[in-house]
């Protein structure tokens, strides 16, 4: 998922800032990772987010140099409008409302979603430390952004974890042609110590549509169809066409009826433990999503079992993983987030792969902001 | 799901003990519930399960009952097997062997699994009673039967629980042919209160994988395509030929990529946690899968927030899906679980919807145990 991988579409007429390449949707730069972040947090601090802001930086510079543009300072612009508009509070902290032993209630308070969610799952491996397994369910927060941070996070620290967020309705239901669940992202994640070269933890990060529609327009605008069926189209078949589920609104969620299920369930179990917001509740203006309810559990193995132990229980599992058969030959089958500490290291190398338009907006926002 | 819902295929030949009716493969028969109970009972006293026969029989004849036929009286006589060859030990107890705080670790040492997890759930909500959150780690244990009858024991008790198995490679991972990740059902439960009519808690129970093996087998009976691709045939292009996907044994995983991820992190993570088997570890012969790893998590959001209050969250969100438009006018989308209570009403007064072989198949058993 480098820049260089992705790129289908030469446009000889882009710029190049730092020496780039050329991406799927127009050109991508090389950024150190450093200037990203640095630059981020001058927007954020111009925004009135504050000492938060270096962390909210970290989180958003972090997310591209792991290669998931679509969430990194892409959505920055969209976080500056919410503020602008009173809809996300730049200076609300998180507060804790309700406790009982392992489990806590927060609210976000309508302040920035990624750093509110960062201090959830702190506070969830805080009370997995005391008491094995700690759960926080953060109600009244905005967009957490890119929802595998609190995986890696959490799995760096040791713990496994998992956590998820409701969104506001923008997949039918199984059997409904209108919008009625989320996409709700789902995060799993498994610790591993560092003993082999290019060992990572295991983090799976999934919403619960089989494609974005930030992928649909991807496909639509290289005008090809989709490697697998994404949606309806207005016959009510299954297609490969971006561009009809674009019109329809019908995306698939994952497993047909099985996600659609996953999603209501994981939605109304979030807005239960947060006495919070369901999807039902959100606009479908995504600038007005905002009081989102999210759930952290943090586990600790490491009180019951030896780190050598669990190393050796992933080890296996991922060396059969690797040992199946593959489709393509040579192309082994990857388990979630195998291919990130590539990406981590080249993005540390080379400097993070960004989108040249998503750089500009940012570039121009320091320049209002500042 | 009724046997007259899924009636296709009239046998008029076929024997009706009790007044039945003519289900998807054969015969229905409606038997009353305590018959089922007491003859389940039976034969696995007969076994050697002991006193533990009443609940084991009682949770396979509830799983009769709510028109999960696949998981119930029909997968008595492997169980039986199992325990013939050695497999199953029938009077093991589940115990527990390590502990810190909310969290604990247990073996089944392959006893019984469906009262072992019934066991682990419960120790889990007493854990969730006392912490507010609490998870148990079940190692060594033997085939749950029905997962999502540990979701329904956790929600009509007043939690909202989650609880996974893993089982042994019957799916080939994203990107490969050979089987490497199990279809490791999820389950999760969201309690509610009784306040509405047949209003019921929201429990799913998902497989990972979009068919079942045994529903391939229907449709291939049935001489009928699936609804949808459910897997890859020989020339390694999606289909609905579930004969096709018999032969190449290469099932979709739900959402593609994602449910194979799921599925591997759902393995991983069990086996940390129960410090048990992970499913590269098993045999392929179903005869020969013990040692399972399963995870209970329960959380008790009544410990911050009143009944009332859970009650208007679930109960908003269930009234806005079934606002969504139908695709097909009168269908309104369903949440997951909302059928079960509607089929249990309807075994209670008519009897349970039993598929004649399997029940043939169980008073054989009990003849020779006897």
């Amino acid at each position: 998922m480098t820049g260089q991988a992705e790129c289908k579409l030469a446009r000889p007429q882009c710029s190049v800032l730092h020496g780039g390449d050329v991406g799927s949707n127009g050109c991508m730069l090389r950024v150190p990772f450093d200037e990203v972040q640095a630059r981020v947090e001058r927007v954020l601090r111009a925004l009135g987010v504050g000492e938060r802001s270096v962390l909210a930086a970290k989180l958003i510079a972090e997310t591209d140099r792991d290669g998931v543009r679509t969430h990194g300072i892409a959505r920055v612009p969209r976080m500056a409008e919410m503020i602008r508009l009173g809809c996300i509070n730049p200076s609300a902290q998180p507060q804790r409302v309700a406790s009982f032993g392992a489990l806590e209630r927060w609210s976000g308070h309508r302040g920035p979603g990624n750093v509110a969610a960062h201090a959830a799952m702190n506070r969830a491996m805080d009370l997995a430390r005391e008491h094995g397994v700690g759960a926080v369910a953060l109600a009244d927060t905005t967009h957490w952004m890119r929802g595998g941070a609190f995986g890696w996070q959490a799995a760096e620290a040791g713990f496994a974890a998992m956590c998820w967020t409701n969104t506001l309705p923008n997949l039918p239901p199984w059997g409904a042609t209108t919008p009625a669940v989320g996409n709700n992202p789902l995060v799993l994640a498994v610790p591993r110590r560092d003993t082999r070269q290019r060992s990572a933890p295991v983090v799976l990060d999934i919403a619960m549509s089989q494609f974005s529609y930030g992928t649909l327009q991807a496909y639509r605008e290289r005008g090809e169809l989709l490697p697998f069926p994404g949606g309806f189209d207005e016959q009510g078949e299954l297609t490969r066409d971006p561009a009809a589920i674009e019109r329809t609104q019908r995306a698939l969620p994952i497993g047909l009826w099985k996600g659609s299920g996953l999603s209501f369930v994981l939605d109304v179990l979030a807005a239960m433990l947060a006495d919070g917001r369901a999807t039902y509740e959100f606009a479908s203006d995504p600038l007005q999503e905002v009081g989102q309810s999210q759930v952290f559990i943090a586990l600790a193995p490491s009180a019951l079992t030896s780190m050598d132990e669990l190393d050796r229980i992933a080890a296996g599992a991922i060396d059969a993983l690797h040992a199946a058969t593959p489709i393509e030959p040579g192309r082994i089958p990857r388990y979630p987030g195998e291919g990130t500490l590539r990406i981590r290291e080249e993005s540390m190398r080379l400097g993070v792969a960004v989108d040249e338009p998503a750089w500009k907006a940012l570039l121009e926002l320091e320049q209002v902001r500042s």
